[in-house]
């Protein structure tokens, strides 16, 4: 990095346009480095970067692969822009490691937003585990609002744990659904169901029928999640906000104004009750102890006296020939007494 | 505890009748112990228990209150002491920490099993989070094993992960559901239906009609799991076994046998395809990963250097004047360099 912190900060908060945009690239780009001092570049850049961040309301929109995400990320992007906001797109999609490039905010899929003056675009960052790619999608959601990017949508692929990680990141988490029975069930058994605080069915305009039979399953599914679902994995307050199912079309840019209506909505009843700060604060936490745990077990695997006994010790659990417990504790043991 | 180890191992493995299950009872409570001298007895006598363990058969069963656990269990023990097993029941119930004492395994509640000789009952451990209490019913399940209980039964009850904890340290993990519609649907959200290897609906006898609704039900619910669930959730291989749907009334001990015949197929299934040893292994690795994680974030918890930032550094991230990353890199660093 040839640029100061200082200098990086100033074309994030005070350009405008492509120079800002530019600085904007070089701020994510120095906090997904890996080189330690990148990182500690990159602290610092955060540290001076919060002052000017958290005044966007940040959407997660999750959905299987074929939902439409890119078409409606496009129509709502722009949509948004015409109502005078300025809109980043940013992604969590850990299978982009393996994939060598992530297909989730790919400029190709939303043509016209990725052009636009008023949008920024970015794809998933690329590098190893889940809690890796959230952390660094989590920093560049900063940057972004620094930028002044007042809509910041996080989208996700309905795979592994990345919806949580989403929720866990986002002030509202909208799951789309294709209009097929039974699509419900997928959600409601990955714990996507739970989280949801609105679900979108897409694709209304090539079978509405179908549609409107999702729509009443899901909504007596979301009923039931209500009742006997668990007040941790919930985002809003059941008691206050019953999520809501809405239908459109994406490909037709048609229900993307009642969307962005139900959005709004929630928003000013989140920001009534107090919760949208209690949550924003419950994330930050959240957040901290994620990454406190991944560099614990980071820094047990590569200890010297840990590297030396895993092969052994795991060697004899699977034998039988110690307890996985003991096995345990002697490593433990082993990296406290050799620090 | 005034016992050695070896004459524990011998009163474990040697005695018969009551002196074996006092020197059973006696070696639980060394290993439920908290004090650090008795963790280092502890971790001896498991090393010493470790060559006469792993010979049962570990059976897992979960159900919400309700459901008849207690009854079902009562029916099942004397069953299989009429077919010449010998009987231990074990409980997780992380709640028991909470209400003093666990109703689970409670032996009033199993009024015939509780005193036969060939039984063995205890409730669960009420030690605080539930990677502790699972970790000790793990320990005492090898104690059992090496008195040559042939048949180990873990019971929990169906609240928060105590479930998936059962799951992971048993051969074969039953779900009870009662006849009740949309019973499953609860099974499938908190994800526990897709853990379970068989499905047990009780209390046929009181509404017939409603448990066979029930039954067609979660068979489709199984079915789509099967078709569309995490294989990585999964113990079974859902291309060789495919959960079955029983009912049985335990209150009148009708179809126990039938119950018993279907784990016995599993189990033989289980071990022809090798499955049954690649389970057991994937366990134990599991259990060893858990507790190290456990232990991480215990010594962490507990750092001087930790301590003192952690209540500063928490505020800060609140209050938005630190990024929760960079907090955790902070606290992470400060443990290193103080050790």
């Amino acid at each position: 990095m040839t640029q100061s912190i200082g200098g990086l900060l100033d074309g994030i908060t005070q350009y405008d346009g492509l120079r800002q945009r530019r600085a904007v690239a070089k701020a994510i780009t120095l906090l997904e480095s890996t080189r330690p001092d990148h990182r500690v570049q990159a602290d610092a850049l955060l540290t001076t970067l919060l002052p000017h961040t958290g005044k966007s309301f940040r959407l997660g929109i999750s959905g299987v692969p074929g939902v439409g995400k890119s078409t409606f990320i496009e129509a709502l992007g722009l949509y948004l822009i015409g109502q005078g906001h300025r809109v980043a797109v940013l992604a969590v999609d850990p299978s982009s490691s393996v994939s060598g490039g992530s297909i989730l905010g790919d400029k190709t899929r939303m043509e016209m937003l990725s052009v636009h003056e008023k949008a920024y675009i970015r794809p998933s960052p690329s590098s190893g585990t889940l809690g890796g790619v959230a952390e660094k999608t989590r920093e560049a959601m900063l940057v972004c609002e620094a930028a002044g990017y007042d809509v910041v949508i996080v989208e996700t692929v309905g795979v592994g744990q990345s919806e949580t990680a989403v929720a866990n990141m986002t002030d509202m988490f909208v799951l789309m659904q294709l209009p097929n029975a039974g699509d419900d069930l997928q959600a409601i058994k990955k714990g996507v169901m739970e989280l949801a605080d609105l679900v979108v069915i897409n694709k209304v305009d090539i079978d509405p029928d179908a549609a409107t039979r999702a729509r009443a399953q899901i909504t007596s599914s979301l009923r039931l999640l209500g009742l006997h679902g668990n007040p941790e994995h919930m985002h809003h307050d059941a008691a206050i906000w019953h999520p809501q199912v809405i239908q459109l079309s994406a490909l037709h840019a048609q229900g993307v104004d009642s969307f962005w209506s139900k959005v709004l909505e929630f928003k000013a009843l989140q920001t009534r009750n107090g919760k949208f700060d209690v949550r924003r604060q419950k994330q930050a936490l959240a957040w901290m102890w994620e990454r406190i745990d991944a560099g614990l077990k980071q820094a047990f695997a590569q200890h010297p006296a840990v590297k030396e006994l895993l092969p052994k010790l795991t060697q004899e659990v699977l034998e039988g020939r110690l307890a996985a417990s003991t096995a345990a504790r002697n490593m433990l043991a082993a990296q406290e007494n050799q620090t």
